[in-house]
C-alpha cells in the first residue's frame, strides 16, 4: 500500500453539501498523431469524453464473442460465486465480472490490439485491465442505471488516485434507442462532482445490484446537461464506445423484448495503479478492481 | 344500462392463457378523402395505427397551454381529489384526470376544430371525449410504462363495446429520445392481446400508479414487436401523436432532467357509447371514463 499525498483533489462523500470540482487531470496522455485513432477522433474525445466506432468487430466476430457469453451464462441458478451478479428480483445473470481473469477466450479478447493500442493512444503508455465484466440487460424488465461517474467510485471505494483510465464497452447486441441504451453527457469528464454520504462497509454487495451512495444530486447534473447535453450513442453489435473515467453516464429502463449485452473493459495506466482507498475503510475484491 | 351482446368478440381477463384474436372492427371508419388529414395520412393512419404530426400547435400557443397546466399543478399537497393521481413514492402530481370537464381552458382546447375535426374525420361522425388527462412524468425519477393496449382496460373495466375511439396526446415538453417518450408497435392496433387473471374490485385505485393486471404476457409481445417493430416518434412541443385505441404502447423511465408533459385527449364515436363493464364488477368513475 502507498501512502496517500497529503491532499486529496478528489474528495467525495465527504461533505454535506455536494460540489463540482475542476478536472486536475489530463484526458489525452499520449500522442494524438500515433495510433489507431486519428487526430479528430482524439480531438473528438478529448472535447467530448467519449467516442463511438461503429463496426469495430465484424458480424462473425461477434458471434463467437455471443457463444462464449452463452457458455458463461449457462451456469446454474444455484451458483454463488461472488462474480456472477443477479437481479434484484430475479435469479437471472445481470453481469460476470472478472471475464478477462477467469476466462482464457476472453483473456485474450481484452488484449486484442484493436482494443489495447487505442488504450495506449489514448493513456499514454502501457495499460492494465482494472475491470472487466459482461453485462445482460434482459428484454422487458431491464431496469435503469442511474447517472453516475465511474471514476468517483473508483477514487473513493478502490483508491484509483487520479484521471487516467478508460473504459470501453463492446456492444454484442443491437444497442438502440428504445431499449435503453448507456447515455452520457459530453463534456461532463472535465468535471468532478462530489457526492454527499459516507461509503458504508462491504457497500459493493448491494451497489452492484442499485446503488444510492456516491450518487451525484440533481443540481449538478442539471449543471452539466445545461452546458453539454445528453449523447445517446446507438449502433450494430460489434461497435465501441470508448468513455473516459470521469464522464457521466446512465441508462433508462429496457420494456422492449430486445435485451441489451456488452463486454465491459475498463484499462488503466499502469502509472496509476490503485493505492488504499481515498473515501472507504476496505479495499473492494480483486474481481472488482484489479491490485 | 344497455344488454350486453351474448357474444363478447374481444373477451379478456378470463382465460388462463392468454390468446392473440384479430381485431373485428376497421380502422378508419370515415372518409379518408374529406378532412384535414391527406389520403396518405388516414392510410399510414390504418395501416400503422399512429400518425404524428409535428407543429400542430405554435410555440406561443404551447406556452398558453402550459400556463394553465401550471395553474392546475399548483394545488397543495394535500389536495385529495380523485381526480389528482400522485407518484407513488412521493407527493409529485403525475397526472390529472377530466381537465376537459373541470376546466374551462381545456373544455376549450378540446373542442378545439383542428382536434376534432381529425377524430371525426377517422372515427366517421360524431365524437365526445371518453377521457382527458394531463400527465407530468418528471425528470431525474420519471417510472416507466409497461406496454399495454387502452382498449383492453376501456372494454374490460368501462365497458366500451367496439374499437372506435382514437387518443391524441399533445406534447407540451420536447419528446426526445432519451427522456422516455411514448413507444409503439406498429400494426398491433390489428390484433386484441387477451390478458389473464380477474380484474379486482376498485382496480383503478391502484392501476393509475401501477398496472398489474390487464398486462399483456412477452410471448404476445414478441409476436407484435417482430412483426411491426417499435416506433419511438419525437419531437417538438406541440406536436400531436394520435393512435388507435387498441395499439400497444408503453415507454421506458426517464432519468434525465427532461421532463415530460402532455395533454392526454380520448375521442370516442358516439355510435360506441359505453355499455355496463365486459369483465368488471362495477364500473368505474366519470372522470376515467365519460358515460
Amino acid at each position: 500500500m502507498l501512502s496517500h499525498p497529503e491532499v486529496d483533489v478528489y474528495p467525495s462523500r465527504v461533505l454535506d453539501e455536494p460540489r463540482i470540482l475542476d478536472r486536475e487531470d489530463p484526458v489525452v496522455y499520449g500522442d494524438p498523431a500515433h495510433g489507431p485513432l486519428t487526430q479528430e477522433q482524439v480531438a473528438s474525445y478529448q472535447k467530448n469524453g467519449f467516442l463511438f466506432i461503429d463496426s469495430v468487430f465484424s458480424p462473425a466476430e461477434v458471434e463467437a464473442i455471443q457463444q462464449a457469453k452463452d457458455i458463461l451464462w449457462d451456469q446454474p441458478a444455484t451458483a454463488t460465486r461472488p462474480e456472477v451478479i443477479r437481479e434484484p428480483e430475479s435469479d437471472s445473470i445481470r453481469s460476470i465480472f472478472a471475464v478477462h481473469r477467469d476466462d482464457a477466450y476472453f483473456k485474450g479478447l481484452s488484449q486484442d490490439p484493436r482494443l489495447v493500442h487505442i488504450a495506449t493512444q489514448l493513456l499514454g503508455g502501457d495499460v492494465y485491465i482494472h475491470q472487466s465484466r459482461i453485462n445482460f440487460k434482459s428484454g422487458f424488465s431491464g431496469k435503469e442505471f442511474y447517472w453516475h461517474s465511474d471514476f468517483e467510485t473508483w477514487h473513493v471505494e478502490d483508491g484509483m488516485p487520479r484521471m487516467r483510465a478508460l473504459s470501453m464497452s463492446l456492444a454484442l447486441t443491437e444497442n438502440l434507442a428504445t431499449n435503453g441504451p448507456v447515455m452520457v453527457i459530453p463534456g461532463s469528464h472535465r468535471h468532478y462532482v462530489t457526492c454527499v454520504g459516507q461509503t458504508p462497509e462491504n457497500h459493493y454487495t448491494s451497489s452492484l445490484k442499485r446503488q444510492v451512495y456516491g450518487t451525484p444530486d440533481r443540481q449538478s447534473l442539471s449543471f452539466l446537461v445545461e452546458r453539454g447535453g445528453i449523447a445517446m450513442p446507438t449502433g450494430r453489435p460489434g461497435s465501441l464506445l470508448i468513455f473516459d473515467c470521469n464522464i457521466m453516464h446512465g441508462s433508462n429502463s429496457n420494456i422492449t423484448p430486445y435485451p441489451r449485452s456488452n463486454l465491459f473493459l475498463v484499462y488503466n495506466s499502469v502509472e496509476n495503479r490503485l493505492q488504499h482507498p481515498f473515501g472507504a475503510p476496505m479495499p473492494r475484491p480483486d474481481y472488482i478492481a484489479t491490485r
